[in-house]
């Protein structure tokens, strides 16, 4: 689970709750066809941006966000070099029963074409096209909320002039102007906390999940090929511990004295 | 058809023509002149922009926003080992036939010169120069909304301009300063329903379907180049497989069972 | 003549006029001070920008967009095929007589460096080091007109601000107000239109016009060489078409049938 | 420390809290509900956009925009140098003792790699990832700042909004109408300050903070290289100097005449 | 002298003198406090985004743009052409006096580098990390100016909702609402002009200087290359004037006659 995440939505929620409160009412925020306004013409412009598969794909991508495990390269770096000790004493072929109970299926598949063989170079340079299309898939996820984030405010502006067109026009009694100000601007209300709070970080949070996992992978690639090369395995943990900035290498000599390993 | 563009538009306007029913009459929202200022500003600026030649182009380009066939390049895949089974079997020159009966265009080119006997690196060559104005041309169709996208914003604010200058000169009765201001908004908000609501999230579109049609013909010419060098077919199919979102490859088993090809 | 840019200029113009028409007096939208504002200040600070030299070079620059004669890229091949047939014939040295008589500089330039015998690798390199500057130039002047595109809406604003300021300190009498205002709202009428009426959409058809040339130019690169390489008439023609967009190539079999070239 | 950073704080502040006293009260100025609006919701937001690990980490990068002390590529040169002297004069190995003692992480790992033995191009690897994971981190940094500098302003909008929807819901006295939207566009004030203030100005001192200490490493790696490679000392200072500007050269004569060194 | 920037600063001031006195006072615009806010709170926010020392070098590079001695880099071919005949008729080494008068430190750096007997590897090396770092130099004196055009027109703003607040607080007398908007519009007044008038064409103009002398720099880096290669003078000279636009190598003919060379 994310923390950061649902911390700051819970404490942000909360905040606005409590801010609009100070000077009004909560209910005088609420809107349901400013609402509709402003997310329903946000959600009918993305599906015109995107096709339908992708924006189903979306859902998942959001999950990220929200209920991300988060990757310790660390964990993965002991786990190579296991591998790479066990491979160095009993050879590449030795390596095949632990591969199959490997959960991380980029993982499984590199050491899996090792163990059967395969070509260092044709090795990296399908592991590398994987990870290429990963990262494209990726970006793509978190460039679905961009496009929500700028199309949001445009909707929540488009409502407010709805707004004032049909409050101006029917412009007779002055004591209502006030109030029908009020609702057109609940919609570019909308909109600027749609944006800033939700799709504009979630598209954030998504890059930075996405970054982890694919250093985490560029780890298990230089990993792998390390172990077919039969390098020392103390030599594999140095090389694969300089990707990792020097806070994140604060547990090594946990791992040296294999406390984890 | 794209489902998700007709979807986006049909659902949008019809979530627009309800929310502003609710809160005054849809004829407030109908102003020629008004819509001849946003929309003929934006096109005039437009044909000043562009050579007539790529304008009209731009017609056929659109298109691709609401009429694509979507590509499965599992289908091409398909495709692909069967002629490289066949060409295994029975050598290149036995595919001179089929490759007549393809129904794209780029994929007979590309298996006829192989059929031609071209050096290749020739036929990569080839392919990849037609590849490289394909993608340029998609991009410059796109780029035409962006650039609509962005004036027709423009052209509202100039319409509103010119309503409020006519109002403000006017001005000796206060009763109607509400309804010119109204009709003054009317073309800020054509500007950003044509831009959020068409252009921008069209553009977005050709883009999408641009990346997925230069992936499936990528697809092509490495398949193109496997068969040329007498691969494995079972060999074929797994490269090209790898261009492809694990989700993508759902159909894997199908195919390999021969449900499909 | 660039039909397109006249079009949308004398299209635009009129329409404006219609609409300004509809709604009030044309005289309300004519202010000679207010336009000093917007386009003096816009000119100003595009002084400062650039060097004099540079922006007495606009002024050719700016013919390109007006009275551009469109290049064919066909006609470029016609031409270089008639010669690689020649120079097949009768020798590299055949050409001298008619590459003087060709009109464009590039071309001749070209050709003449093949006549006299220079290395083949030289020749590419003059050629490509003076499209690059060419390139160069015509970014830098396509530059300008983006420049003067977003100096002009902020003179604009500044002359809107300054008077309102004017008014404010005067307002004594709130008959005056309305057509203060309206006196103010000019110049950001004036330096929107300029600026997405001429100076954005200008800058955007010199960069059309720029690919068209250079592409023409890159065509030009390729047909010298494969003279110089001796390369096979019909082998030239087809790797000259390659350059263009299907669409383009329309008039190939007219070119086949020797009714152009 | 770094004086600018504090300079720029304290005299903008005192400017200010001048310019506003001009005009009215401070007090006009504090609303907590506001602050807590303005920067409570950009808090909120950035907590949903990065990961906690990573925020937590942001303090103490922060602190480098306040207590950077200075690097001096002169002194790196300096004790550069005086490594290249003792190297040529009694080997490699003699130089362990002296690094031991050096403070500079960056610098001690690479010479101990040299005394070691490491072969170069795997010093200049190591070293060269190193630099890069550690401009990749000094980036991230900034890009904090960036999003908190993009968020504020908006969340800033977002609280006058509020004001503006509960004062216009409220407003049947229009006595009141004036200071109610004095406190809603606090927010907005809020929002800009907070924003060109601090993040936008703090993100770009940490960029020239890092390409400056990028330098600094850039100048270690070439002189540890040099001194494996048993360069003449003069020579290792001559390239070592060509990475500065001639404005940073000043001291060089007084390097020469060994006042420093 | 920089005619343009002069002629740029003088005709807009004017020309905005002229304006304002048309519809009021020049003493409206006149605010001591509101430009110390805006001035001064750009000038704070560039203390906390540069550090000091870059900023007083700032004041050398702003004088680029007003005191900016033009380039002729025809001048510069003809002084390599002149070398390049006496190094042909005297060999390198009788360059070496010559050298010594040379006013350019660059051109002068390099040329001795040649009669030094330098690697020409070594010399191009030297040379193009000198090159690349007066670029980057110049690029970051020229965002330094971008900085501050960004950072103007939000103080402005800041400057605006101060006055705003503080007029809307103290807002019993209606009178003064219209004087003391003005008052509050100044600051934007003072952003915009100080953002478009002066450090936006400034960044501008020194980004065209920096163009024009690292253009002059290339010309002289292949020219002592060609030197030390012992290259036909004609084909020096020919080679450099590759690198002119056709309308700089206006003079060529005049060089050729010997007028200037």
């Amino acid at each position: 689970m994310d923390l950061a995440t649902f911390l700051g939505i819970v404490a942000g929620t909360a905040l606005y709750i409590w801010a609009i409160g100070q000077g009004g009412s909560l209910l005088n925020f609420w809107n349901l066809p400013s609402l509709a306004i402003t997310l329903g013409g946000t959600l009918a412009a993305t599906l015109i941006n995107y096709p339908l598969s992708r924006l189903v794909g979306m859902v998942g991508v959001a999950k990220n966000a929200f209920f991300h495990r988060p990757v310790d390269p660390n964990e993965t770096i002991a786990t190579l070099t296991e591998f790479a000790e066990k491979a160095r004493r009993e050879g590449l072929l030795a390596l095949e029963e632990s591969v199959d109970q490997l959960e991380d299926d980029f993982l499984r598949k590199g050491l899996q074409l090792v163990v059967d063989g395969t070509d260092p170079e044709l090795v990296r340079s399908i592991l590398e096209t994987e990870l290429a299309f990963l990262e494209e898939r990726h970006r793509a996820g978190a460039a679905i909320f961009d496009t929500m984030g700028m199309l949001a405010p445009a909707f929540g502006l488009i409502g407010t002039l709805i707004g004032l067109v049909n409050m101006l026009k029917n412009a007779n009694d002055p004591e209502k102007i006030g109030p029908g100000m009020a609702v057109a601007l609940l919609t570019t209300f909308y909109g600027a906390m749609l944006a800033n709070f939700l799709f504009i970080p979630i598209a954030g949070k998504l890059r930075v999940r996405s970054a982890e996992e694919i250093l985490n992978r560029e780890v298990m690639i230089e990993g792998i090929l390390s172990i077919q090369a039969g390098d020392n395995p103390r030599i594999v943990a140095e090389k694969l511990r300089s990707f990792l900035a020097p806070s994140q290498r604060a547990t090594r000599r946990r791992d040296e004295e294999g406390e984890e390993a």
